[in-house]
């Protein structure tokens, strides 16, 4: 049997860049992580190490950052189309391009209430992501969000399970929920205003996640995107990762106390992880 | 010459712990991580294996998860003080206590703009910090900010300085300034209220950096303490670390592009680290 | 349009367990993260909060831990299986399990030459990884290493690439090669001894990457898969991720001194990735 | 009360480098990380933003890569004496420079058994760190280890101590002993071969842990700081950081197993910190 090269990509990760974009009463500043992975007929630089059809990792970054200068105006999304277009234009042995966006939250600094204009605070763990593939024939646009941390302290139990010789677990009708969610949704077609579209779709994520009285993650989990799939009908399906960030009742039994689900462990490990995609059928 | 033992001290760290405060018309999550560290007469101990005055790290966290039980009401500065109180009084060999408190930072979710009674957001990386130092004569109590990640994308520059055969650096008068500051200040005596002068503090802290027309990251950094020294007098001593996350002009002229101030590589290594304590004399 | 769950998972990750096993004249240790995926028919679960089909991912933990007692005797591999077939017997709306295995290693501390009975060093940050991916009709067993951080200061170039408008990089016949290697590899059935086959491969891959007269990491990549498919018929497929961690010549000009190759910036990101998979047809 | 500058510090950290350095039958390959501290007379820096007396950190950065060109040639201990001395003889208002330097520890592969002349793999966490600290009047020079990670399976109990009402551990004879050190020795002088005797230290630490019957950590911690002072005259003092990585036994008995000394939970947080310093008197 022959030996042959399979799948395979190659590009450069962890382009960090930051623009700063000058308003006339304020500064804005977009800071983002750019990753490039193209796919495409690169037999030969394996097999025979003939690197003619290879555009260097080095010059995706210059591109990068010179298209930054000129097309970072608007979303991510937007963004990452047009490097998408260019690379998949300028590269004929390329015949997928995938671009990973990853935006950073700067907000404005209140100063006594007042935004300032060109002061900024990190606004957290959590990222804004826009992926492209695009291929010659096919176009696709996704968004997400990372490392969104949230936690709700009622409206969430677990009761009901399989037990079995292994089972220490009690069923509880009321615990904290706590999740750092990676969030992944495909559009039928690129939003108008993808921003304004995150945005609102963001917002429905966190009040299903609020509002929802919780059998289980799963259950929370499928709420989450059914919801979104139900306002926004430009989605045609949605991918939650919901690691369980356990805290965990502490014993206060051998003290002389009780621990009306007051004070927890809050652990990182273990952790349940849960995942699930809705998706119209 | 004897061989002896010298400065030592032991305790747990990383004890994870969150509280869950039921009010009548929201909940209130706190999530804090607590390090304690005991300093006394233990020369037995290392010198002889002899445990006899070691109160085990496994005990000091039990105490801690009993202790949130029923004294985590208030500000992990007042919590804090109850803790070295309690190690120190029933722990004969200890001379020293250091209790520091780390609290991460939860909002209630804004849904439709109203806050949710008991949904939340993490707040970011930004973490207050307590640190009770308590000795049989003496009491330190000090707090302060970690990860406080901030930038501003003018009134900073960096001109004026020693030239020598090594330099490349360009002098600017107008460059991007971000740092993630580690901030602790003593406090004379308790503050009545630790959570609002803290807030107070860090309100300080971000106008001056906001507002300080920079001509370096030390200028910055003596102007935000001297701001807080001036405004808060029960602060005796700030100090601040100020690593310098620097935002790099990419050069585009090889591309035929100019680069006003607007393209940035942003880097987290090499990076300056400017370190200054602020006083009264 | 109707609104549905596609493909789902969920599972305890983490699952952090070390094993003391008594040889009459020396010990060995065991350490090892366990992560369990189990997917199935969980509808109910999530559309409607039902649990009664639901292992909770706690008892899997307990699972584990109760099994390394028995069971974990020999290689990762042979307790993955163990594993994947429990769960899968034991809970009939399972349909696929999927145990991953990650194995710190710890080498017996040499104390004058001679390896000790019972004091061991970590032996960095290279990890065996086991995958058991079992089904009701199939079993599929692979095998890896994690973060095999690996260089060579020669025989490496890169030549003869696309040059554009963004090309800055300059040719190089002479260049350090640094990666760290993410490898998965299939086998088409269990080995006898997985421990002395994955040694095998791990050798074959060192001595490739060593002895590899490189034109590129694509190059390389595909020289190291090769060479295991030509000697291990037991492995069907092999996977290769191998993130470019480049050495940057700096440049020294500026200062009057010449740079044959010698001194170098370090650096973490941005990165090259290169990934590809070879197989046999 | 006037408000004034007191202690302050700045310079440029992680500066990454490596170098090859070519011997006629194999390469080796130095890969270090460089952190650079000078104290002064930087008052005016501080209050007015006069920087006629600033060296800027990038100016240290590209001192460190010239340098590492022609002063690279031996061990991190005399590139250190180098550099301090540089920084100290060039800038009049420095007093007081702190050179760290962290050395990544790559080992030539072994092919077939025989050392590969020019491929290398990582040599794990641990690190050798070379800190030489140099004012106007005085030179210290300091060694040391960070995560030396390294762990027994028996010869460790903890027994014999306080027991109070918040006290659930149970003693034991025969524990798992783990943990992940940074140490820190000073010299009197600096040795002649700093690698030799950095080597030989880290032997001794080795051995003097895996042969000691360990009554705590605090007991094994002196063992192995008196060890060193014992045998290297021209240490005069010793610091250890050993924090406790608890391998906890998992209660096996709800599932009808018994767990004598076999299976661990493998924990992270919390941990014992127990640190000291060892020295002559």
């Amino acid at each position: 049997m022959a030996i042959h090269l399979q799948k395979n990509a190659y590009g450069k990760n962890a382009i960090n860049l930051s623009k700063v974009i000058r308003h006339p009463d304020h500064h804005e500043i977009r800071h983002l992580s750019v990753d490039i992975a193209l796919e495409g007929d690169f037999e030969a630089a394996h097999t025979a190490g003939d690197n003619s059809s290879i555009l260097p990792t080095d010059t995706m970054k210059n591109t990068v950052y010179a298209f930054a200068r000129q097309h970072l105006t608007a979303s991510i999304e937007a963004f990452g189309l047009i490097l998408a277009g260019h690379f998949l234009e300028h590269n004929p042995p390329v015949c997928d391009v995938r671009i990973t966006l990853t935006e950073y939250c700067w907000k404005r600094l209140l100063v006594e209430g007042i935004p300032h204009p060109y002061a900024f605070i990190n606004g957290g763990s959590e990222k804004h992501i826009a992926i492209v593939s695009k291929s010659r024939q096919n176009l696709l646009l996704s968004a997400g969000i990372d490392d969104l941390l949230i936690l709700k302290t009622t409206d969430s139990g677990f009761e009901g399970y399989i037990r079995d010789q292994y089972t220490t677990l009690k069923e509880t009708a009321d615990r904290i929920l706590s999740t750092s969610c990676n969030i992944r949704w495909d559009y039928d077609r690129a939003p108008e205003d993808p921003d304004a579209t995150y945005n609102a779709i963001r917002q429905d994520l966190l009040r299903s996640f609020a509002w929802h009285k919780s059998l289980s993650v799963q259950h929370t989990l499928y709420a989450m995107g059914e919801s979104v799939l139900r306002a926004f009908p430009e989605v045609t399906t949605i991918t939650l990762q919901m690691p369980n960030k356990h805290h965990i009742l502490f014993n206060l039994q051998p003290f002389g106390l009780d621990n009306n689900n007051e004070v927890f462990i809050a652990t990182d490990e273990p952790y349940g992880l849960i995942s699930g995609t809705v998706s119209r059928s």
